[in-house]
């Protein structure tokens, strides 16, 4: 059976939804869940029928990360939940870990403790966003600002293995995030990553406009952490305020507020596919393991979705893939002359 | 009476939607267009009742500026009816000028025949953007990409003086557009510009996300140009997206469709407020003199509209605005030497 190590004291509603999402996938599933931080704390939350022998387990630890907190004096400290929690996968104790904490510490921990694959300069964090007619992978969405090219291409690669491993897709179309469809168009790092991966092996089908992702054009977009990160949250608040501005504009008329009654459960199947929290996490791609990245902002079925997809990304063992797919580089070494002749310029 | 000077030939479904805009307008303000570009072509789409003496001239040019066209060698070419266009503003024949034509190209050459302002090192495009009770102004939205600390910080200032000018406002909320509120959060340059702004006369009220900016919490958002064009963009693209989204799932249900309809007149005024073309153009923003990029898919309604921005915008003479604003800045000498700490680092 699959063992998850959930950092129980991290996200904004921990450590409740943590417990109460474990307890919920565990029972309905072949999953096991470690619950590792401050047991008095945990136990408080445990379901009246929590009494599930053998699929939870309790690890205390006396300390915890805060979300807020600076990450490179909080990841020094020894024993702290979301250390203990990734420690479990590198001893070989459970199969992947998640965390809804501070997700700098959760990156930079599990890079530390697990190590990154070869032929990775930066572990990126992967996310699963909804398009008019499926999904694409947009990657990183905030484990790296100020990349260079090869960071890119690098994403590039990571991503590939992980859509083909997610969706069992052969040959997903990859495609760099920047602001005209021209090889002349972006900045200077997405302009050298364009050169690179036009002579890859990869199915690399040029740059993408922001306009664009949400219509399926292509499957994996590749993106610094920076923009990917703004990206992420302008759609998240982009959503949330036009689906309020829609309503205001929909109860000022008469017909329009029976109307709203009629179209209330579209809406709710509407919203259901946008929510993040149907997706779980965000995997941590480029490391050697399976670690997951939750919103802050995690409900119990957030972390219920996210436990699931940390145990079929071990199941899977996609880390392996992709450390597969980053050694058949063939442009690799020309990349990299590339890279230090674009740092030494 | 101002004259507004229009390259004809620029946009996607140019020459027509330039010139009915421009007839469209002149019938009804006090504005003079000056409609630059081939008089041949021109001269087909006039209305029928497009008999406006002293309200509307050609000024026949023979070549135009392609849309996809390399911008360095568009802008050298002496007979181009953007340059021509532009060319109105600088010797006092027009108040100002506007295109949807090549953006980078107009950018470049209204920075090259109006001359930038002091202390303005790059000009910025700012656009008016809706959130859910009014509107922002976000810069730069496509016109640098690879900025550093100091350009972001004149971007703020010039961004201040525009909301002011275009909104009459005293003191407008001016935030630094990353990926964290904290000001430990961001990239080096919206880090480095943090520390500037933090100790500037301007109301900075620190970094916003993504998922804030359409709820309202700051005036004027100041991003990099590739960062600002794809969360333009995206925005474009995400609530397009939605709506299909909204849409297929409300006529999937029976009742949905009849809600469908009740709704519909509520969802057109939406749309409306959403709509770029009702805010026309985008100011540039840092050159001495009043010039408007307009989307390359500009309609009719989208040129009508911005050449009454463009009228607005050249009374209230906004670049003196920012000039002013500019050379007031008490940090200046301070911020060039942090700026150049960073360039030697």
């Amino acid at each position: 059976m699959l063992k998850i190590a959930v950092d129980a004291m991290g996200g904004d509603f921990a450590p409740e939804v943590n417990i109460v999402g474990a307890y919920e996938v565990a029972a309905e599933n072949e999953i096991e869940v470690i619950l590792v931080g401050d047991e008095n704390k945990i136990r408080k939350f445990i379901p009246e029928k929590g009494n599930l022998k053998g699929k939870i387990s309790i690890i205390h630890t006396n300390d915890q990360i805060l979300m807020d907190e600076n990450v490179s004096s909080a990841i020094r400290r020894k024993n702290t939940s979301m250390r203990k929690a990734i420690e479990l996968v590198r001893e070989g104790k459970a199969q992947a870990v998640l965390s809804a904490g501070n997700s700098g510490a959760m990156m930079a921990l599990s890079f530390l403790l697990l190590g990154k694959l070869p032929n990775v300069e930066r572990p990126a964090i992967a996310t699963v966003m909804p398009y008019l007619k499926g999904y694409f992978i947009l990657l990183d969405a905030g484990a790296n600002v100020d990349c260079k090219a090869e960071h890119l291409v690098q994403f590039a690669y990571m991503g590939d293995a992980y859509h083909k491993a997610l969706f069992n897709s052969q040959s997903p179309r990859i495609a760099l995030l920047s602001i005209g469809e021209e090889q002349t168009k972006g900045n200077e790092a997405t302009k050298e990553a364009f050169k690179i991966l036009k002579n890859s092996s990869l199915n690399f089908i040029g740059n993408i406009e922001g306009k664009d992702i949400f219509f399926g054009l292509a499957d994996v977009v590749v993106c610094d952490g920076f923009v990917g990160n703004i990206v992420l949250k302008v759609g998240e608040g982009l959503a949330e305020a036009l689906m309020k501005m829609l309503k205001r504009e929909i109860t000022e008329l008469i017909t329009g507020r029976i109307g709203y009654m009629m179209i209330k459960p579209a809406i709710k199947s509407f919203r259901k596919k946008v929510d993040y929290s149907e997706y779980g996490g965000a995997l941590l791609l480029g490391i050697k393991g399976t670690s997951i990245i939750c919103h802050g902002r995690s409900t119990t079925k957030a972390i219920r979705n996210a436990i699931k997809v940390a145990a079929e990304m071990a199941r899977k063992e996609i880390y392996k893939t992709i450390q597969q797919s980053l050694q058949s580089r063939e442009d690799i070494n020309e990349s990299k002359n590339s890279s230090n002749r674009l740092l030494c310029s």
